[in-house]
């Protein structure tokens, strides 16, 4: 038997009663400080929500970033707050070394249930087929930042930070898929991966000549069971102001339709920040 | 000496103790169905929070809405989350009769002492001055829609579903402020009042026949100190979807910045809804 693709090994919860949880947080998905990516952690935190939740998918996520999430043990306590007809809602904390990361409020639906009118005022990026793309990056990335190396991004062209020279593109639109594992099996998406893969690419801010970004709060809306193969995904940032910036994210399925949409309000690096205390 | 303001006196919030608040949800905000706008019974979530925080505006904002808020009592319980440099971070509950109603989360912070990188690519909707526009409500709307007295809309046309004949205009642009109190005072906005006005006007959904929607989670996010006057607003709904609607809300002060954005995720009337059991 072939072990699981690395997403549903790393973040796979044990339950230990009441309510409680145990993870693993590894190092498979850090970010160039070396401390875990905010989706993957996230993903950590709708695990435990959806061992809960009567429904399989998180319709609407809201995360608090409190402080870093580091690589090692993790706790998780998980509060059902309401049952209802359509929608369970609950809420969870991830804690390292006693301390509260990550606090989540989610809703869960069970999205193939779903019935009502449709009508969407948008459509999905145009882009060139995957195999006309480029990878993002090109493998000249720093090293702690493995995060890179579980997804695969292809654009058409790669955007100036790569290369050093930030040109102030503030939208991007490209491919993005999980990376295949060591067996070469690509894991398709599902809407617990959806809910975190918008923020596990490369924030906009980059190509402001920004080193990075701390994200406060991020609000993840999935809208439908994704088809496999490649998503399309934009992500744009259209107010910075005053240190703080927003980020808007899309994800379109294989098959054209919307899947997954969310914002996040995040810091730019400051010389002393907020996290980490 | 003149009373406060409705805004003020229907939001206050008396502590009781241990980060414990009592409220009265007042029937001057409420919704064609006689219940609470969800808007204004966040207001009171944010009093009670910002009784607690060490910063003044809420940058951050996320609320669950779990069941409808009516008029009479309330109890709100107030969590601090965390403190830091910049955030203050907690949680509060609004309970009626013994049920959680709102749960909310927020990220407080200083907005008048943050500094930082500014780059906008956006700007605030294109109107003709308010005294060139026509009132929204017109005088002939429901009686129980109380919150239509609270404040006032102006746009450049009325939209299609104000008079029966709903156009499928998904993005509407027009004036908001405070109506004026029984003493012809018009009340500033103020950052709290941000984090709500963005969920107290009419859904653009209704100009495609619908007659209400129900939030299921809706997150703020203020940007900045409003200047006094009439705010500009940009409300669109880009994706229905199998009954689910997404609607984001831009508020744009008088000196033209943009001082708050929101996004909701929401359901459409059916005839059995998830809400009120």
């Amino acid at each position: 038997m072939v072990a699981a693709h690395p997403f549903d090994v790393d973040t796979a919860v044990e339950a230990i009663g009441e309510s409680r949880y145990t993870a693993s947080v590894s190092d498979r998905w850090s970010l160039v400080g070396g401390h875990a990516n905010g989706g993957y952690a996230l993903a950590i935190c709708l695990q435990a929500l959806r061992a809960e939740s009567a429904y399989p998918d998180p319709v609407a996520v809201s995360a608090n970033y409190l402080r870093r999430v580091e690589p090692g043990p993790a706790e998780l306590t998980v509060e059902p707050i309401r049952q209802g007809r359509r929608l369970w809602v609950g809420q969870t904390s991830l804690i390292q070394d006693g301390r509260e990361k990550v606090r989540v409020v989610a809703n869960f639906a069970d999205l193939a249930a779903a019935s009502g009118r449709t009508e969407v005022r948008n459509a999905p990026p145009v882009l060139p087929p995957p195999e006309e793309c480029v990878e993002v990056y090109d493998g000249r990335r720093p090293t702690p930042l493995t995060l890179a190396d579980r997804l695969e991004f292809r654009i058409p062209e790669r955007p100036g930070w790569t290369r050093g020279e930030p040109g102030g593109r503030l939208e991007e639109a490209f491919w993005m898929r999980f990376a295949p594992d060591d067996h070469g099996r690509i894991r398709e998406p599902d809407t617990l991966a959806l809910a975190v893969l918008v923020d596990m690419s490369a924030p906009p801010v980059l190509d402001l000549g920004e080193f990075g970004s701390t994200t406060i709060e991020l609000t993840s809306h999935v809208r439908g069971v994704p088809a496999p193969g490649w998503m399309s995904c934009r992500a744009s940032t259209r107010h910075v102001i005053d240190g703080y910036h927003d980020e808007d994210f899309e994800i379109w399925d294989a098959s054209g339709r919307l899947v997954a949409q969310s914002r996040q309000l995040a810091l730019l690096p400051q010389p002393k920040t907020d996290q980490g205390d």
